[in-house]
């Protein structure tokens, strides 16, 4: 393959060198047939980086992670579904204990494991499950990660892994991931479960460099549901099993880095949108023509999170005013009159605002066009040169179903 | 009645001295059954104020009825719904004409006339209802508001009226309005259209900053959706006809006034956020104990605005954890481990969370207190002095299809 190009291949977490993982059923969730404990681990210990929800409150498990990706390399992933480990007292112990009981059985340090729950908030995590599930985890350990990736997820209705290949120096490296996330998903934040692994080598600072640098245009531009979980989680392993020489500043490989995990993490955010919990269809907002990239941004992320333009798009109904509606209060600077909009599909495109005013566009039309389930919302701001992207979902029936009833 | 007292009366924007109204139909909207044009005369031209919405897309008839309000004193509003008049060329000159149409029947100037709109945007309006609507309209002007409270309506299931009265200086006052709104109502924003008079005297500076003031804690306090409007205005009329004597510092009898005011305010809150889109029941959130004022709101705020709680309500589900998760994106400082959560209703109350865990509550106690239609969500930040208060509603499927295909 040629030095620039970023190639897909098949699988998610394992796809890189030197990683295997697994996932199985351990007692946690009442619903047997569905797997609620995964693992990864990595036969080389591997430089980490990570971002962290931002919210106030946070499960249990990331302050230990986070501790632990401070502190050294990272040789392994437990990751529960079903219980948060979130606003429970002695959570932290928990998390701990599970780091050390997945360091026994895997004969490495507790302190090289990083720990991740997600499910219900305020319910307490039992441990007997996981005594249990760990061994049986570590015997089924292999290069194929889609167990894991089955054991993330909570509401969502499809597993999410992706994996591209890559060159650094003549060297072919992978960069592959998993993710978790189906509601309580928001931008701005870093949101969801996502762990991602390389066998690239990549140091410590330009490891968390690269991953701060893309969350801001990737995960945290993605919204579900406008509310932003307490157990979010990105985490990026790098082995260095590649053999490349070591990325230690922004150089080219530094950069054809960059280009492989943004391709990772942007296939990873069009998977998590659109199987938000309830969604028919994907929504994908492009904004050009702003005067900055932040304005292109509020713009692009307030229509996607609108409820009312979510509910219009569930509908097929081309209401174009619920778009320039969120613009308007999403806090970006731009001129209404010159603002133009298309709706566009695998089923064509219409245009039905131009100048801030309507076109006469054909209903009939615009009603195909929004029966697909991708959907383009195209807006030119009229102004500078800047533009941003956005992913969300409709708004269903059945994100108030799975949500008037998730604990039972 | 005592000086102090403030009493609930019948009516709503006709209770005060000097007003009267008419709602009729006219040919905006295509259902003839429901009404889509209202007018509310003053007898004695009002001193007003008015607040509107901060979305940067605003409707035309906004800026003509700022320039108004701004200009001098008021002797009508005219208000059709159907139609935003909203993204559309033109539209600031239709709605100069829709005012002079009004001063030509009515026999006062054009600029005495404060105009809004509200209903599909980008749909451009057609002044030739007007000139048939208005005549009508000055014909059926009476001391009954109940009819123009119903023309306003677009989504709202019940029509929204409320007054109160109350003495300055031992003169008899009375305050009372008429709001319309269901949808695309958010807080942090002028919200709605909401139309109240007074017959008290009260100077343009204070009746504006008695506006602007209780409007923070009431309509900016309330969410429906997340979506702020572009056609949003509270206006506030006083003719002076009870005879007091102005109001032009904060005096005692400003003091009341305010209290009044906020008492009709927040009945209106009430009644918008109970009557949210396909709501089902009003959430009423207050937040102690926290550190600042901002805090109180930001809090109670995220909680009414979190979707996840709001489909947990409409479940009748005592998801906890979603309140803490809510406060914790809202961007208020509080310490997650001593907050407690209480749910309330006319079934009684359970606490469902203390010092940030859950409770061994009874899973069916609160279901049955989460059944009733209007529920107290109470959280104890355990912090300083400071307390807030918001209103909501429950997320529901009639939510999704009401909006998923709004212009039909």
């Amino acid at each position: 393959m040629k030095e620039n190009d970023i190639k897909s291949v098949n699988g998610g977490v394992c796809a890189a060198k030197g990683y295997l993982a697994a996932g199985v059923y351990c007692g946690i969730r009442r619903n047997r047939t569905k797997k609620d404990l995964a693992l990864v681990y990595s036969e080389t210990p591997a430089t980490a980086a990570a971002v962290y929800t931002r919210n106030r409150v946070k499960g249990a498990p990331l302050a230990v992670t986070k501790a632990h990706v401070d502190a050294g390399k990272i040789s392994a992933i437990i990751c529960n579904s079903g219980i948060a480990n979130t606003c429970c007292a002695g959570g932290k112990e928990l998390a701990e204990e599970t780091c050390a009981i997945v360091g026994e059985t895997l004969g490495i340090p507790a302190e090289s494991v990083a720990v991740a729950s997600t499910g219900v908030i305020g319910q307490p995590l039992d441990l007997a499950p996981f005594r249990y599930g760990v061994p049986e985890l570590k015997a089924a350990l292999s290069r194929d990660g889609s167990d894991a990736a089955l054991a993330i997820m909570t509401t969502d209705t499809i597993s999410k892994q992706v994996a591209v290949e890559f060159t650094l120096g003549g060297k072919v490296c992978r960069l592959g991931g998993m993710a978790k996330g189906s509601g309580m998903i928001h931008p701005d934040m870093a949101t969801m479960l996502v762990f991602l692994t390389t066998d690239a080598a990549v140091s410590k600072e330009m490891l968390q460099r690269a991953l701060s640098g893309d969350v801001a245009d990737t995960f945290n531009m993605m919204s579900v549901d406008g509310d932003t979980s307490t157990n979010d989680m990105v985490l990026l392993l790098a082995n260095g099993m590649a053999g490349n020489e070591e990325i230690t500043c922004e150089n080219d490989d530094f950069r054809t880095f960059m280009r492989a995990l943004n391709t990772v993490n942007i296939a990873l955010c069009r998977m998590l949108a659109g199987d938000g919990e309830g969604a028919t269809k994907l929504l994908d907002c492009v904004v050009t023509g702003a005067d900055t990239l932040s304005d292109a941004k509020k713009a692009a992320k307030a229509i996607v999170c609108s409820s009312l333009v979510k509910a219009a798009m569930f509908g097929a109904d081309a209401n174009w005013g619920r778009v320039l509606c969120a613009m308007g209060y999403g806090g970006a600077a731009f001129d209404p009159e010159s603002v133009d909009v298309v709706f566009r599909s695998a089923a064509g495109e219409v245009e039905v605002c131009r100048g801030g005013s309507g076109t006469d566009f054909s209903e009939e039309k615009a009603k195909e066009v929004l029966s697909a389930n991708e959907i383009f919302i195209l807006v030119r701001m009229g102004k500078g040169e800047f533009s941003a992207e956005a992913w969300g979902c409709d708004l269903t029936y059945d994100y108030v179903r799975i949500n008037g009833d998730y604990r039972t």
